[in-house]
């Protein structure tokens, strides 16, 4: 299913049933059949061209892709067919850079990147509203026993998004986590901060997704709406990962920072369009606390395996919506919406299916 | 020497011989005899009141203070009469908050920084530019037989100001370390950074410096006024330390973000003032290569023990000049022209003294 018109993003969510060649299969290379995709606000960026245009080609989002594996290349050993897999944000990278050569292929600078883009042989990449993938083996991560296909799905970008910050910074027993904005990014942020041993604070604005935020394991529930809000947690937190666009009124980037401990890692998940960048930041802010302010793109293969261990260890269960591919859509359109109005009510991530083969 | 108006900073550097009654020797206090006293741009943007008013009572500036300890209080442990000690930008801290148990006094938000504040008693802290200093054991820093008191003075802020980041992000060999901008805090960047064992890149507008920081242990010296100049460095730096107040024409925060390898750190030790903030931030910037954007603020006594046993094992010596208290007015004035000429030539830090007893 992709866009229709080059320039008119008006009629973003109109998909259509496309056809499309894939890149042929490398000798590294992983093919699967999907069963499941997930739905993440990036889809909506690139259907709506926030962050460049898409051109006149169709576009098939979705990145958050479960499947099971169909055909191996000839040097692949690390999944055979028939084995369940998850494919995230990238397909493939140079694998020769310094980032390849560390483990951090998320980070490759020729990183491929799921849809929207093109494989090195000029075929264009597509994503999980299909019913087949190709991708590299570094990219494809095995999915444990432990954990349901319809859980992983969107945990290949939205739980990897957060649990490689949080591995990172060394999430763990007796670390504060903050966690600001509770939408489907931020519900991860809570949920694996709290299988990681961490005591979390879940930040969000009114009370509405109060009692979720606890049912989800939050230690502590902070109304952001609230006068002074962030004053109690004046360094307190070792990790705040940000999963909002912006801030909303009544927030600051000083009292945010200042909520930190000493060297404490503040991650700006959150994406906002190329033309709204963060408030700006005044050395001082930073330097009263000795904080930082981080970003991060995904997750490498190493995260993502550590993260679905975990997943399967501590019985990580997303909270997700179950709709057929045919509600592509519906799904869509429902996830701008809650996008677009961070004071509505928890709204859990779509998930999509179809082919369900097991 | 003090400032001598309230609100008219136009005779800044115009200072005079005042009499101050110090805190009382508490029981952990340490008293010295100031010897070397060095001068921080710091004592400029508080002369200047960039930082804000500093009200109708005299500030004695100063806080890279070396001298001999004269007198302890009963409960003074670390040091003893006649010990060489130097002090930097803090006197005093609360002790009780978890900043202070961590061992990072120097990040306790009830800080006592050296001059124009108050101890807790309500008596005015005043700076090096004095004859004697009162402070808290904790602020006090033993110097090593192999480091000269001369050398020492203005590691105490310079120094220690990014010491303590190299340390705290890993710096050694292996590690690619930037420089942006060589000047006396820069200088301190390179040697140290140096001395740890890490590749240094130091970069600085234009040729005037290049044999300078090649000869303080540069290994590569780029020239920022080229075009393009920091393309050959993309994805290579692992800590980059930012000794500029504001980036000059030619220079954008996402090439110098660029630079960096993959969650490699952007260190902004230089503090403008408060109306300029750093250029606005994207997330983008920072996820592309999972970097982080810091601040610190000097340094621990923890960091200032390692930096002085550094010093003396890897006999790291500043390059300073020596001007005796009586010319602090040049001193400052030629320091001020310094800071706002960025591409003069390098112009060491002086660094007074007085009542020189050894």
């Amino acid at each position: 299913m992709g866009k229709r018109d080059e320039d008119d993003t008006s009629a973003w969510s109109d998909l259509q049933v496309v056809t499309f060649k894939p890149k042929d299969l490398g000798p590294e290379d992983v093919e699967l059949a999907i069963t499941h995709c997930g739905v993440c606000g990036s889809d909506i960026h690139v259907l709506k061209q926030h962050w460049g245009n898409t051109g006149d080609k169709p576009v098939i989002v979705g990145h958050e892709i479960v499947g099971k594996v169909t055909h191996v290349g000839e040097r692949v050993k690390s999944v055979r067919p028939g084995d369940r897999v998850g494919i995230g944000g990238g397909l493939d990278s140079c694998r020769e850079c310094r980032a390849c050569a560390a483990g951090y292929e998320n980070y490759c600078p020729r990183l491929v990147i799921t849809p929207n883009a093109a494989h090195y042989d000029g075929v264009s990449t597509q994503g999980g509203f299909a019913t087949g993938a190709r991708a590299h083996e570094s990219f494809v991560f095995p999915i444990p026993d432990g954990v349901e296909s319809r859980h992983a799905a969107s945990m290949m970008c939205g739980g990897l998004t957060v649990f490689s910050p949080l591995r990172l910074y060394a999430c763990g027993p007796g670390r504060k986590v903050g966690v600001l904005g509770i939408g489907g990014v931020g519900h991860y942020a809570i949920l694996f901060a709290k299988a990681m041993g961490a005591e979390v604070y879940a930040f969000t604005r009114g009370t509405a997704k109060a009692a979720d935020a606890r049912e989800m394991g939050a230690d502590h529930v902070v109304d952001t709406t609230a006068e002074g809000w962030w004053e109690p947690y004046n360094l307190t937190l070792d990790i705040i990962i940000s999963t909002i666009d912006r801030l909303a009124p009544g927030m600051t980037l000083p009292d945010i920072l200042g909520m930190l401990f000493v060297h404490g890692k503040f991650v700006a998940v959150g994406l906002p369009p190329l033309d709204e960048p963060l408030p700006p930041v005044h050395p001082f802010m930073l330097g009263k606390n000795g904080s930082s302010l981080s970003g991060t793109l995904v997750g490498s293969k190493s995260d993502a395996q550590t993260m679905l261990q975990l997943a399967a260890d501590k019985h990580v269960v997303p909270w997700i919506e179950e709709l057929p591919m045919s509600q592509a859509k519906v799904a869509l359109e429902d996830l701008c919406a809650v996008l677009g109005d961070a004071s509505s009510g928890l709204r859990s991530r779509p998930m999509l299916y179809d082919n369900i083969t097991d």
